[in-house]
């Protein structure tokens, strides 16, 4: 009846199967409260029960230290782009910002409009195609906080240690797109936000994880609605959240919880990552992008020799149910996002049809 | 097998049935996709043809001239309240705000961190249960524009015709609790935004209608994501939209124009609003708190003679399976919320209820 078809989007993206149909079945009624989850007050018991329990599940999934705050907002990461900034960028100092794609580029620009920025470990030179050594890395001294993009959508790269920032100076990391595909040190972090719509849930929640003591950085002056702090102070319900989303992304964390946890999710990223790079590197045919040792296992972005063949490829493989293969169109090529909820089938079922394409087109 | 009960929640608020139908027969996949609308990218063609017909549909439903433009944002109307000013409030000039609330409250503290504020008509000193009259509101010569409340979700009131502005001066409403409750004429405002919570779908999508010209008040200095020029320009996509939000909101229209549009909708909430206000007339026993000519057919509140009554017939409703009938922390009371979706058979219900509680406690 459903015919699901393998999802290789960048985002929104793939959810698990066992989390859309616990949504489906309650979607009219919540069990013992008669209302669905989209109609219910956000001051409800119900609602302070799903809100409370996603805060909790996340605290034990990713070991989110007693003095970080967890908080549910919107306007996905391109408003934290700004609020990160409005918030932690005080007067007189200076935020520095790792260059590792696009991504990281729209971040800069928001900052730049709220005090001085410095970039540091640009990896443009070479298209953004590895992820800066920590030879590479010249910080600022008592810099506000160092910017990073643990993955970079586009470029498909990933950073598999975090950078060496000076003691003190707090480290935010823009995680949408790898975000609890393995573990995660919170306590090496000031600040980590993520948009949902790839690893956590649907689009229009935004997840920030924060250090408490940063919240005394925010200025009265903010607007509310920008002000982590009131966010914190009101256990992100200043005002209505968004409650559908809150809703699916606590689902979605139980069902990680249910998958061994970040280390379980771990070794099954590395085992289907794993599985799509060895085709990309078994003959020569296919041609990866990312540096080896920067390779995302989240975006796996590669080209073909010809524009015209890669083409080819993205118009049979959509064809043939494998859907949201074609690259950003910045960069052009193909990418296969393969979240955590992304089966291995799905895998198994693009190396062979791969495969298929090069002994043909080969 | 859903046992849905009479949901007087202030917002989220209830849906229309058939749309809850419907978003769970597809919620899986929908027809013809094979993946849920939470999974799709919004640069698909099933999204494009999504957000593309719930804004044609509600061009239709509400006669938007062609000369405005209709955004789907984030943040609630609390975001509205900075991003108005933001961008309207130009160097110079000042902005009227009619004091009708605690919404119309929240919306002037924002405004007043970006520029110059008069307040006008302000109805404080009878605790807001009026709407004022056109002889009490001066407005400021050249405002950058006049700011209303159309409907005062905690003190129950509503406009039931426009101020009368000076010509020039763009008219912005915030409209949330009662838009498309009934004909609405654009072309007399500037701007109208809308949490969609009440009358339009599920918290975490925002309705923002804007007249063209008002656009070239936005500032390139203005943060990306708080720029309305920004997001007209895009479509709404410049970043990932709250597109599950997007999606029940369309439905919601669809629905919506198959009631007989905003006349037919106008007719039914003139009806239940009628029944509901004749009862709370009829003998003195229920205390409603609105003046006549003001009062809201969305929310609708009233009192007991005491606190301990109320706390009676609150917890004895909420028994008999009418939830959310509690009133604002801020004002205490009872509110019954009734927008549109609210069936007129849980008015009759109400109705009786009260009646019984009556005698029974009268």
């Amino acid at each position: 009846m459903t015919d699901r078809i393998y999802n290789f989007s960048a985002g929104p993206a793939v959810l698990p199967l066992p989390v859309l149909e616990e949504v489906q079945r309650d979607l009219i009624a919540l069990p013992g409260v008669g209302m669905s989850v989209m109609e219910i007050s956000h001051r409800s018991a119900p609602f302070e029960a799903i809100i409370n329990a996603a805060e909790a599940n996340i605290r034990t999934l990713a070991g989110v230290p007693d003095n970080y705050k967890v908080l549910f907002l919107q306007g996905g990461a391109t408003t934290q782009f700004s609020m990160v900034p409005m918030n932690l960028l005080t007067e007189g100092r200076t935020a520095d910002y790792i260059m590792t794609g696009s991504w990281a580029t729209k971040a800069l620009k928001e900052a730049k409009r709220v005090g001085a920025t410095r970039e540091t470990g640009s990896t443009a030179d070479t298209g953004y195609n590895r992820i800066p050594t920590d030879a590479e890395l010249s910080f600022t001294e008592d810099a506000a906080y160092v910017h990073m993009t643990s993955n970079n959508t586009i470029e498909g790269t990933e950073w598999h240690q975090l950078p060496q920032v000076p003691d003190g100076v707090p480290l935010v990391s823009d995680a949408s797109s790898d975000i609890f595909s393995g573990p995660i040190d919170v306590a090496k972090h000031g600040l980590i936000y993520a948009g949902a719509q790839k690893n956590l849930g649907p689009s229009g929640v935004t997840l920030v994880i924060i250090r408490e003591d940063l919240l005394a950085r925010s200025s009265k002056s903010l607007h509310t609605m920008l002000n982590y702090s009131v966010h914190a102070e009101n256990g992100s319900l200043y005002n209505t959240p968004p409650a559908f989303g809150v809703y699916v992304l606590g689902l979605v964390i139980k069902w990680a919880l249910a998958q061994g946890g970040l280390d379980g999710i771990a070794a099954l990223n590395e085992r289907k990552g794993g599985k799509l790079y060895a085709e990309l590197d078994r003959t020569g045919y296919w041609r990866p992008t990312a540096q080896k040792d920067s390779r995302s296992l989240m975006n796996v972005t590669f080209r073909l020799a010809t524009e015209d063949l890669e083409k080819k490829f993205i118009k049979e493989a959509t064809a043939a149910g494998f859907d949201g293969l074609k690259g950003h169109r910045d960069v052009g090529g193909m990418r296969a996002s393969i979240y955590n909820a992304f089966p291995e089938a799905g895998i198994d079922a693009l190396v062979a049809f791969m495969q298929e394409f090069e002994r043909v087109n080969g």
